[in-house]
């Protein structure tokens, strides 16, 4: 059954709307109207014969409009009540965004089953309980029930989260809007039981605007459709998975959170790999490389030229590649060559070439086309820029972009420092070229490309 | 014989002093100017009779003045001519920031062994060539020839910076600025003909303000003299060090550097470990180690209070202290019976706990005070407050401030996102709680406190 109308639902009831600004139901309607979601928006509530303005219907059986997707915000206790309503009334599909269900222990857990047996003998759709439902920069439509004001909301793009827990969700959201990454569609399925990450991936699997599919996941809902589904999304699109609950301690810790059993971590290592799905370590690794997987392409082999005016940057970006099996390969001597003929002595011409502190913008751009755009011994480079030198301005942006276009191979920059330097990397990345603010990170993240186009042949 | 001149000289003399915007010496001269450094300055250069409305001498041999330091800036090739008028005119404490000596080859080399052989003879003190000398924030002093328009200066404080690396420095300093994080001195050595960082250590053992001792590393002057120095200043101050040229890429890196035989990797981090020296792994981690240990104490043990409302993070910190040995010790049932009388049940009180999106500050606030706070289970907390549900204000950073103080034991905050977010950091550090941008962040923070009341018995 297609998912799209939790994505791009025509009419949206609230189940228990009220216009208080503590509650989640308000949060959401403010939103919606925020957003400007254009489909019709039923609030139900016996108790108000307005909210927003809206008209407010005493219960869904009240209301003569077919209703696409229906949101239940409601206490636990009320739940199942609620949702025998919606089979009756032939609602298909529903967001619990409640919690109170198996991550609370055996009560929660028998109510939870109940919803679930629900859910399959009467074919009503629902993604939940104990999440943050969706939110897609499409049809600008969200159950997201924060405001806007406390968490960035990101631009529309080309990245798709699934997430198990609500928070990280969040988390996410507020991040990429930071990194200015144009997100398409999000969903925080929760204790899921219904729609899970297997479904979503083959709904994404035909979603044109979603290029890059980012995972946080504590467990997996069916590990054969898992990655039958993964196995073919991942042939087009890219995808990244956050594991958490590896640990023993965090094993428990999920379980409390979303009721999942979250299993041996190397059997899920294993599973990502065959499905083509690359695995990233934590939040921060996670947003990188679903950065640089959306501004770069896979590099077709792990020889990596670096080039930097800060020598000691050189030194670290190559400690962190050796731990990676990047290869800093030596400079072919007709290319040292042609850098000593036009360079100063003391300038390093040996990768990781370092042009030291005397360098300008234009030395970046001759080194650049003789070591990478005019020949073929390297297959992606970490540019490092440091801008506090004099020598160096913004025009340096131009011209790496510049290059990088011209060579054709995927390249990523790291910058470091404070206010200068990021007006710098925004900068580069409007011109889609990713920046990372410390060595390590562009260095993981120049692995990600690698690892990429080892699974794809590139 | 003492440093003090390189940090608090009386009068400075900049050889081969210019006016032009992209020199060095015109960066030093304005910053010193900017910064209001209160000693005589003396330009000196036959071509010019002024520079930025200062008298320019021909020689330093025209300067009646007594000269405690000279900042020699021009090109390698004259360095030598220069240090020997220096010689002459017993000026005693020179700072060579030129390029061009052992890490460029053969040539360099030899010069550079000049150098050093004419330091040992005259017992003329120096520090450099290949480096960018010294910033002292009590005496208002540097020769950092950078623009302070691009390179945040960090505020007054607590944390001294050792650097063989110029770039390095730089960026460190850059961020610690952005951090908020105070600076009391900062040395960049490069090449290290003379002063190195054993000396430079033991004389900031002596330095009251100086708490926290920060080096960046690629090789070690002389084992023996830093292992003593380091186990006599790291029983008073903390230490912290980053390793670079670990790898086989990395130490040929820093071999075309800084001139530095990096060694074997395993020799230093045995030698670190006896100096009572806490290794890090990367910028980051520098940065976050030098901040944690400016803001809490040491903890006391490993028993780690993880407290959150949103599930994942919790789930995300277990795991993280899992994998560092710290213990995320479940909570006594005497305190799961406390909480579970105040709180809902769909609350989890077992270790993380987890008070889930409906939580306000003053939740935090009584789940620290039973768990934390009124009794020794735990010697640590690390508290996950994400601020984006309505009922979390910045309401809660006087509550979590407060109870920390009240246990006397060390906290450190993670909390998620953009905007928003941040403000909330700043308002818990000016309160002296340190927050990181995620869990991975938190947890190796915690575990900087945890090995470092290891070492010193707490």
């Amino acid at each position: 059954m297609c998912l799209d109308k939790f994505f791009n639902p025509q009419s949206v009831a609230i189940i228990g709307a009220v216009e208080d600004e503590q509650s989640i139901t308000s949060a959401i309607l403010n939103n919606l109207l925020e957003m400007g979601y254009k489909g019709t928006i039923v609030p139900v509530n016996p108790h108000h014969e307005k909210i927003f303005d809206l008209k407010c219907y005493p219960s869904i059986f009240d209301c003569k409009d077919d209703i696409d997707l229906s949101i239940i915000a409601v206490s636990s206790d009320h739940v199942l009540e609620i949702l025998n309503q919606h089979i009756k009334k032939e609602i298909k599909n529903v967001i619990i965004l409640s919690g109170g269900f198996a991550e609370t222990g055996d009560k929660g857990t028998a109510l939870e089953e109940e919803i679930k047996r629900l859910s399959r003998e009467s074919n009503i759709r629902i993604i939940g309980p104990n999440c943050i439902g969706v939110l897609d920069n499409y049809s600008n439509f969200s159950t997201f029930f924060l405001p806007w004001s406390k968490v960035k909301r990101p631009l529309k793009g080309h990245l798709s989260i699934l997430s198990q827990s609500g928070s990280y969700a969040i988390g996410m959201l507020d991040m990429l809007a930071l990194e200015g990454i144009g997100v398409s569609r999000f969903v925080s399925y929760g204790n899921r039981v219904d729609v899970g990450e297997s479904e979503l991936i083959e709904y994404l699997t035909g979603d044109d605007s979603t290029k890059v599919i980012g995972i946080y996941m504590e467990s997996v809902d069916d590990g054969r459709r898992f990655i039958r589904a993964s196995r073919r999304c991942s042939g087009d699109k890219h995808m990244v998975v956050l594991k958490v609950g590896r640990q023993k301690s965090g094993i428990n810790a999920a379980r409390s959170h979303t009721g999942a059993i979250a299993g041996r971590y190397e059997i899920y290592k294993a599973a990502f790999k065959k499905a083509g799905i690359l695995e990233v370590n934590n939040l921060e690794e996670f947003v990188d490389a679903c950065k640089v997987l959306l501004m770069q392409k896979p590099a077709r082999g792990n020889k990596i030229l670096v080039l930097t005016n800060g020598g000691g940057f050189g030194v670290a970006v190559s400690d962190a590649c050796s731990a990676m099996e990047l290869d800093i390969a030596e400079t072919p001597s007709g290319i040292k060559e042609s850098l000593s003929r036009h360079f100063p002595d003391f300038f390093i011409f040996n990768n990781p070439i370092d042009l030291t502190g005397s360098a300008g913008n234009e030395d970046f751009g001759f080194a650049l086309k003789t070591a990478f755009v005019d020949n073929d011994c390297y297959d992606a480079a970490i540019i490092i820029p440091l801008m506090p030198p004099p020598t160096m301005t913004e025009g340096v942006v131009d011209i790496i972009s510049q290059r990088a276009k011209e060579s054709g191979k995927p390249v990523v920059v790291c910058t470091i420092g404070s206010v200068y330097t990021k007006e710098i990397k925004e900068r580069f990345e409007s011109k889609s070229i990713p920046v990372f603010l410390t060595p390590e990170r562009a260095v993981k993240a120049m692995n990600i490309l690698v690892e990429r186009g080892k699974m794809h042949g590139c």
